[in-house]
């Protein structure tokens, strides 16, 4: 075929000579026209199942300690008990002492076996990204509320496309691929934040385009920031959190 | 706060009263009027692990048979030798017999165990979304080829991120988030498919812009088209495919 | 410089000969490859000036009658008054017979040379995109009101990017160029409306991305729509317009 | 309209008391809020028609010198000769000794009035946004060459979609509205450039992504940079510029 390919082309340069750029003849490639040889990707070595973290990950909650935590308001430590393996939701939000951009993030939570309350009082917690846009978490499971407020949601923008709780007790995961906000030198808005979400293997926000800061009352607005941290939040309830892990995109 | 939040807008009221537009006094909001209640999203069954079929995909392979598929030229049995658990390529690309248009298509595939050829001779294969775009299947374990012709590159456009290829003979998982191009009713292109691939539990295509049909020789070029199969290449060697279902988004 | 390249690409093929996809020299390209020669654009008469309507253009009003236009509600004329060259908003809102999906638009209108009333009350009218995007028409010279409630604003959703307002009685010009927004069949939203409006030659919205129909109340939202029609409004001000042209995009 | 909705707030206030974002009771919004009143858009002074430089337009030629402008490769004077209100293209490319990002460009341009040459050979010339992507200059007035090739192309990336030119000697006029694509601080790119492009008042590309830096021999690719000036080309043709004003966005 590259054989080909060649003899064409001289013909075709033959035919054209002078004004080669005013001929109609289409002129035919070659295959290695369209290999991109540099750079090689890095190569990175997988968990040894999807939910443990590859090699090139930082690791934020190995099961031991919160050392990579804080507290969010000052510079305290993160103050939510650990057990072996997991740790639960304690007194004020906490967030990690490193700030990321964009990035892809696998963590696991479980709402509590003992159900108590209803609706936004039953397993409330979030993972905000870049300590601002909140992915709710919520014990959705035979628990109605507003739709933009159950797990998965965006929280007060979009619901979950579809819910795929698992039962209160049981372990949940979100994979979540993120592209942070970009901003302009006088402070405006880019271009919006970018989210999408895998909750327990389903997709539940592809690509949701994020409107602003999340807020409780009121609409969200965009304000200018650099990198931040993934905070999680304490809502109260003893929702428990393991195998957190994000990888920089 | 929900109290306060109306006399502030009542006191607003009196003191703007008859051209209430005009007011330069920003009117504030409750916490309920960004609640979304309808719809409610559906409940969908997580598997039992990520990798596992949640209760609303089509299962496309579950270890027994290829009867959702058939020869992709022609309207023949898909004639690739199963076996216990999961299939060979054989003779002749295979593809659904259904259509699909946006999904999230789970795929598990293996490189032959027996390393034979290099470069793209080695343990090729392909995932072809709608029949036209295809994500690499490759032997990429210490097999240097072309960056956008390696595992998990879109084929002769985009390298994946990082190569995260698991030995071979061992399984590999392709998680795939897949938005079709749209077309106008003339034919021309409206708007182009994107592409996010997660290879082993990391993030390799990002909401990659597809740039046309996958083309081994020249630019990739769209041409209008409704729902199409997913299908699967027949490039000589045997590589190994199980557990493939896919839900519509 | 053809030349060179193609004595290149010979001793490239004699350097990697059988297995050519493999080789890591970058395969050289001629200038006719990346030419593209299909098809051939459609040759149109630009006006005499920018704002006379080229030849491809639908006259949606020449200055003589209101022959393509319709009442909003309902197939009756529209019965606005005509004098010599324009028209000027009388009772109810008014539609073209035609719809359209994606355009470019072009159309002058004059504020009242009385100036009466203030805020939204004065000079007051809107052209609605595909009769329910609406951009803001007011008199904003001199006349404060909400920022997205002025001349050249999304309504209720974006405020211009700068107010480039004439004086009261002299002739506006508005270009607007608008993507329709797309949808599922299930009739859910694929793709948002795009527009970007040129108020009097200075951009003014820059490829804004349409919240949905727009709304006086609450927040906007979209419900699935074919074509549709430009809309005018009669919100009581004698505004006029005049010199209305739209190409189909 | 105002009284009724802040009775029915009441009432839902009354109705649900504690639990309160737990009703399914949609929650009725005010018009205020929806209003944004900060901050106010700047006043623009518009040209006396739509070709004429507002209020805050950068003049880059106002048919007197070029002060405005250099040579392209090095710091020495832009040596076009300018005659009464225009200039011609002379030896070499020049470009503006400033540097923009975003922006609304208005410029006018003639291909020779005595017709010489065919193809890329007549009346070719070009301007360069951010001084690498090329929106093509050409005499298209009866002169065919490759489509994206010829005037208002994108070069060898898009041909217009429709050919607007005039006839040789006549002035023809380009408004240009131009995002600059954004990088990562690696270097990588984010976004990439789009432009929308008016060709005497016709629309000839519609927000088109820009592939990369325009390359005569050979795919386009990006490579970082920050703010680039305008640039103007020497073919080798007399082609003539006038009018020449911008806008940063």
């Amino acid at each position: 075929m590259l054989k080909t390919a060649i003899v064409t082309m001289l013909f075709g340069i033959a035919a054209y000579s002078s004004h080669a750029q005013d001929s109609k003849k289409p002129a035919e490639m070659t295959p290695e026209m369209t290999e991109q040889w540099e750079p090689e990707p890095q190569v990175v070595t997988p968990g040894t199942n999807n939910a443990a973290a590859p090699s090139d990950a930082i690791i934020l909650f190995d099961g031991k300690d919160l050392s990579k935590w804080k507290s969010k308001n000052g510079e305290g430590d993160a103050a939510w008990p650990v057990n072996d393996g997991y740790f639960t939701v304690g007194k004020g939000d906490i967030s990690t002492k490193q700030g990321f951009r964009d990035f892809q993030l696998h963590l696991e939570w479980s709402a509590p076996e003992k159900v108590e309350g209803e609706g936004q009082g039953r397993g409330n917690s979030g993972v905000f990204l870049q300590d601002r846009y909140e992915v709710q978490i919520l014990d959705s499971h035979n628990n109605r509320t507003y739709s933009n407020g159950q797990a998965g949601s965006i929280y007060k923008q979009y619901p979950p496309l579809v819910n795929a709780m698992r039962k209160p007790g049981e372990w949940n995961s979100y994979d979540i691929i993120y592209t942070a906000p970009r901003f302009n030198e006088d402070g405006s808005l880019f271009s919006e934040a970018r989210v999408t979400v895998i909750h327990n293997g389903v997709v539940i926000q592809n690509n949701a385009v994020i409107r602003g800061a999340t807020e409780y009352i009121g609409l969200p607005k965009y304000k200018a920031h650099g990198n931040a941290p993934i905070s999680l939040q304490d809502h109260g309830n003893p929702v428990r959190f393991r195998n957190i892990w994000i990888r920089e995109l």
